[in-house]
């Protein structure tokens, strides 16, 4: 999968002669004074940001720095309580044998969207605020960070999803627990696993898109507060999947929230449809990669 | 319809001489201290903003430019990505036999609302982030984007909705689509066509003006972050409109989506009512550039 | 009532030995280096902020400036569009004999809440975006604006919600309309009048305390887009109160918004309770006023 | 309990030799051009901010200053509203038969969320917007105000939570305040007093870490409107701990909260727990303190 990356750095389509336009576009603003003929934009040099390097794979020095340890602690608490908030808040909903006393499923979703965007928000100075696999490996084949460093993101994330999951059956009891299907992600009745696996990756796109978009690099040197409001379209992204896939698989496109779950839950049928919830974020991830780097920043051209 | 913006630009009407008030009045504020008489503000010349020149109809050089199909390749995506959330999110709240286990109408409104949000989030820098035809013609009228790319972007809208209603039906089967109305405008039972017309008309109003209020240069120049904020009372307003108005048309003020559906759905009563999907939407979008321009910022007086 | 402001500027309490302690105190911060001890705040003039002074009673002069008319209208269309939303989104929940079809009362609240957020985004920078009569007087308590300028944007609200109820009316049927309450407020069952008065007060000092706290011309200077955020926190005032008293009052504490739909709904049992949303709203509102100006800011003892 | 602020200023762990890094990572963004080997912390003295030295215990000059006197007062006005908008709309959602036609638990949980959002964006600037015991306990073992202050607010905000439940009381009477259950905290049955003390444990330090990262001075530094924006993730963080916890606890996390509404409704059952919903909040705000201050701010290593 991490071919991808390379892919995007190389790439060097019929898009070519068009490389370079770096004008922004502001919403909904006179496009003209910004635009540029074809060829240009390389003797306009007085760019207002820098584009960052890409990050290698590994890096061994990071590996002394006390943020690297603190990043990854971060990373299992922000996991920890957002497997605990959202599945405890789905058992309270699931067991009770009418809805409407309890906050229902769209309260369903605004826990999943409403933790992400409160621990995007804490967690984003200290780790950059990924609490999600498919988002590590999103940014790591845009090569935003190392490959060391992604590996112990996820390894950090799953564990914290575990313990999540594993409190909230402390206090739910495991009969209960297992009755009311642990808020573990399986593909519902009357979709194939086809469908889920599309729901995955769609679901997954919008959310590591709004990812990317948010925290632009470009974007933020104009505009150095973007990344502070950032966590607010990248929670609503995860509330608007809720919404739109529950009925289908739960929504996953979070392999951590996924393995978490279905580790606790630990019952065959979960295990079944498990590997939807890590192939499909892991390719909406990688679309979301390539549609960024490719059409929006247009860097392989730049390249070239 | 688009010989209003001309009128916009010459009208010549009673307020003639009351011109040029161009102070801003603040939240709340004291409002003394900015007030004019009447005849100064042309000895005012030193306005902290320059009011950009209307674009022209025809602009050939930005066919040259990859900023240019890069907009409409991220006006496809967004419209694909919000007709995919939202009609999945209306398909499975119609398909259970009790809302009461679903999001909840209230639930759908959220997907389109929360949608337009992340959408224009994301898109504002690349495209200006419109993802509906009414938005494009309301700032073409206001001369904010030539008529090339006004028609660019409606067809790019147009196709984005068309595949993102066509890939929910794949997820949902065609018989069961249809069964539940496929998220197709239509005009409730106990309204008229005129009812649905108003309707339409003013939610695109509410929608349209709020695009204009929210992305007003002279405001920006002033505060440089509120185009920033803007998505959030834009998404607003969809939501908004879709809690007031879906018992009566579904809610359009969108006619990418209206078609989009209608395409994907194709039955005859959807195809019945489709015109006022359309009409509705423009003639709501001229009104709204018609205020902004005429009565907020009174353009039309400034060119005497 | 208007006597209060006078108490206000001139009122000479226990609290005089303590005057102008006008350090602020940040959100969670040590307030150790900014308190100063009694009496000497008058040897720390270089403030960064002007006190702005009191609006005068009757201002001729703007009567000439298109501003002021600009200003008038824009409360009239932002009353219209906010009757007319919120009126809709109410009779389309209460026609319907389950609620859970519907948006619900939830939704409801929302539609309230998110207008005003929406339109005192659009209307702040024009009329100051009150959308009111009740935030009209508290701000005019406060001396921030012209009696005259106060009792023109009150006519206009009142205009403007008579509009939009009116408008729903059209769209519903006149028997539909008045069937179903026809938005009115009224005091419910099982409440009595001194109950509704009661949550009209708290509920418009909820409201107008938010106006005055996110408006605050202090916090301003020190803090320029504080302006821009304040319409958040009061469309969520306006939510908030709505979700506590809908199953009281119908939730008034904007007493435009109470007229119009009396008016245009015109049946006795709402006139007979209609004083309560004028009185109510307006002690709310002053009371707002006499605390920001004398606990919060501490006016009267800067003036001895 | 305030030991463990001594122990977080003295410890010396095995974390020892990798102190000092301070180097903030952006959200999502390369974190390798900040990333510092262990040692050389100590050679980059130009920091953008300035740690706040620890406030003492006791700090006589403040009894003489207005703010501090205006402080208490807000927090009382402030802790009143709070209680009186949620425990109403608590009422209101139970004693109506049918979930369905009240704004629902979906909506006491946003009664809750909102209303302090609302809240700390009011008071910040006035008080630091605590409006919680557990919140300033958690702030006073970060010594980020002395101890006479904290127990000033915290008899303020119990105050004002008595006369907020009072009120609610008044309106509903007493008879229907008491067989609704009067909004007070309770364990639910097929819960044990160990599951509540839990769930107040997470939930509070799910708050009180939201503080803590919303109001870092560093992170203000940087950037200058955080602490504005940082009443929204902490409104968030209250909404999502009532989603997961209503069922159980009715969710406290306030003991001023929990304590005007046992007062109040004055019942032996609500009594019992009431132990939990003190000890809980302290445990959790003390086990975030000390999170924010190792873990986040690394501090115990810096002093060494």
């Amino acid at each position: 999968m991490s071919g991808n990356c390379f892919n995007i750095h190389q790439a060097n389509l019929f898009l070519y002669k068009m490389e370079g336009k770096e004008e922004d576009v502001r919403l909904g603003a006179n496009k003209f004074r910004e635009r540029q003929p074809i060829g240009t934009a390389a003797q306009v040099p007085d760019k207002d940001y820098e584009e960052p390097s890409p990050a290698p794979l590994f890096e061994p020095s990071e590996l002394y720095s006390w943020s690297f340890y603190r990043a990854g602690i971060a990373e299992f608490i922000a996991t920890f309580l957002f497997l605990y908030v959202s599945v405890l808040t789905v058992m309270g909903v699931v067991k009770s044998p009418t809805k409407c006393g309890t906050v229902g499923i769209q309260g369903i979703a605004w826990a999943f969207g409403g933790m992400i965007f409160a621990l995007v928000y804490c967690t984003a100075g200290i780790s950059g605020g990924h609490i999600n696999p498919a988002v590590t490996f999103g940014l790591f084949l845009a090569r935003k960070l190392s490959l060391t460093r992604a590996l112990y993101y996820i390894v950090m994330q799953c564990l914290g999803a575990i313990c999540g999951a594993g409190v909230v059956r402390g206090f739910e009891g495991g009969n209960q627990f297992k009755l009311n299907g642990g808020g573990a992600n399986t593909i519902a009745h009357g979709y194939t696993k086809g469908d889920g696996l599309g729901a995955e990756i769609v679901g997954t796109f919008v959310l590591v898109y709004t990812v990317f978009s948010a925290t632009d690099a470009k974007r933020s040197a104009r505009d150095s507060h973007v990344p502070i409001l950032a966590p607010l379209p990248i929670g609503f992204a995860v509330f608007l999947v809720h919404l739109a896939t529950i009925p289908i698989t739960g929504t996953g496109i979070n392999p951590a929230r996924s393995l978490g779950a279905a580790i606790i839950y630990n019952k065959d049928h979960a295990w079944d449809d498990h590997w939807v919830f890590w192939v499909g974020p892991f390719i909406g991830a990688a679309l979301a990669a390539l549609y960024h780097q490719v059409v929006i920043r247009a860097i392989p051209f730049k390249n070239n």
